[in-house]
């Protein structure tokens, strides 16, 4: 039922990938900056952008370039962000990075930004809510740089707060959320108290989604594409990391590098014991909750319960 | 005189700068991302627009925002070129990946990218004009990016045409000078003449930018900052090269890595003696006095005389 309401409209938001993000001259850069975006993926962000237009009673063909220009700077952050970490594969499919190289993956994750602004400009609204959406998405940009940031300077922090955490994964993860929620009210210029609502309403599950991804590494086991506990043995500093430590629990695989499976095992259990999963579980349940709640203002639809059955997903999904 | 009247206009510029490119949180990725732009440079760009706007009659106070926007964007694309080119010094200090790191590097580049974006949308016009603006310049980002894309992929092919070669120069530096000089007719709503001769004033002076550095990388010696004759050791493919291989002029240490001073004085003479130094000085020439003689549509005015000096200046200056 979900899954089926969401393939319609990812099939939709394929199409407008295709019509919006050709391959150009000159042929290898933009085969590399359509590498990863072509290898698919859930493509919720702009799917969250049309339900939520669906929501406030409007017709999403006239933003469905913003939907797309949401997942294309999806794409060009996790083409940067791959290659600061130094990840090899995504999707399936080798980094682009890796299947190029890097100064041609530095340049289309630079191409698929500017062109994200201008297939934004391409939205069928007034020229002032262009402007105040375009601003947004811009702010969210540079939230999501201050994320990736954060991220990469935890590594070399010995003590990270939950609040410090919380702040990270709101830039890295939550606003580009919020805004494929906010973005069609702020196009179609609705009130400040709608816009908010729909902001918030994505940045709570999109928090939520990242603490949720962080308890799938270490309850996932087999079901989860990548190795079983690896933000254990590479030193991630996730929420529970962060409670198990703050409860003064030794994992001693801790940011080790490498571990046996016993040793994950052993790991795992002790996070499992102590609590430290059970509370980041809740944590993510809870920030859903708040976030279902922020709806309230908006009528009743059956675009706004399929909002709520999304933010549920996001923290009951198994990989 | 000229240096008295861009001057006067680049300190303009440099506080503004500081207004909308203020150090934040987190501090450690900000610093990274004001290291070039507070490094100094010749603000050549936004002074371009400051004297464009003068030239058809309006306030700049109104569109500064988007004066330091394309100073920020050409920022950016330094910070990202210096990581792919592997450049360790600019304008006199350590380039950001070498200052910094990599990974902080590229981030810096991003944000400064999603702050232009942010910063132009601040101009006190019309928001119609403002999408319009908007759309130029993220035409002219993925321009910049292919430009770069062929510059390198030119390394890897033997024969470059000169068409090419204006075609990488074009898209590399010229369409960012156009935009300087032609944003702030779109931004206040003049006629597509006015914008195109402004366009096309930019973009023909652009090229001639880069041809005249070409050269004066052979003719500069100790005046440039950088190594004299460095182009032809490191095999780059500039008009002068093509010109000389066009003639069979055979240039032994043409991308050898290294050379002695002899070698290189040698190289130099040989090139002076076919022609392809004069050749490309006279093309460059041709290009500002076909540049400047677009701006006929403008009317007479103090700043469009001072347009056509400094285009003069671009192919006359000697370092």
């Amino acid at each position: 039922m979900l899954k089926d309401e969401i393939a319609k409209r990812s099939s939709i938001v394929e199409e407008a990938i295709r019509k919006y993000l050709p391959v150009r001259e000159p042929e290898g850069l933009y085969k590399a900056a359509r590498h990863l975006i072509g290898a698919g993926g859930k493509r919720l962000r702009p799917v969250l952008s049309l339900i939520a237009t669906e929501a406030i009673g409007e017709d999403w063909n006239r933003i469905l370039p913003a939907a797309v220009a949401i997942e294309t700077i999806h794409n060009f952050t996790l083409i940067h962000d791959d290659i600061m970490d130094r990840d090899v594969m995504r999707r399936g499919v080798p980094t682009v990075h890796v299947a190029f190289d890097e100064a041609t993956a530095i340049l289309a994750g630079d191409t698929l930004f500017a062109e994200a602004f201008e297939i934004i400009t391409r939205c069928d609204v007034d020229a002032a809510n262009l402007v105040r959406a375009s601003r947004m998405l811009t702010d969210v940009c540079v939230k999501i740089c201050e994320g990736q940031y954060l991220d990469m300077s935890f590594e070399k922090q010995n003590s990270i707060s939950e609040e410090d955490y919380l702040e990270m994964v709101k830039k890295k993860t939550g606003v580009l959320i919020a805004a494929s929620c906010a973005l069609p009210a702020v196009l179609f210029g609705k009130d400040d108290e709608i816009v908010d609502a729909l902001w918030n309403f994505g940045l709570l599950s999109g928090i939520a989604f990242q603490i949720h991804d962080d308890v799938l590494d270490l309850t996932g086991k087999d079901k989860i594409g990548k190795d079983w506990g690896s933000d254990i043995v590479e030193g991630k500093k996730t929420l529970i990391m962060i409670k198990a430590m703050e409860m003064g629990v030794e994992i001693d695989i801790f940011g080790k590098g490498k571990a046996t499976k016993e040793e994950i095992e052993k790991a795992v259990k002790k996070l499992e014991k102590c609590g430290a999963i059970d509370y980041a579980a809740k944590k993510a349940r809870e920030f859903v909750e708040e976030g279902k709640a922020r709806l309230s203002v908006l009528e009743d639809s059956s675009a706004k319960s399929l909002l709520m059955d999304i933010a549920d997903y996001l923290v009951t999904r198994e990989y």
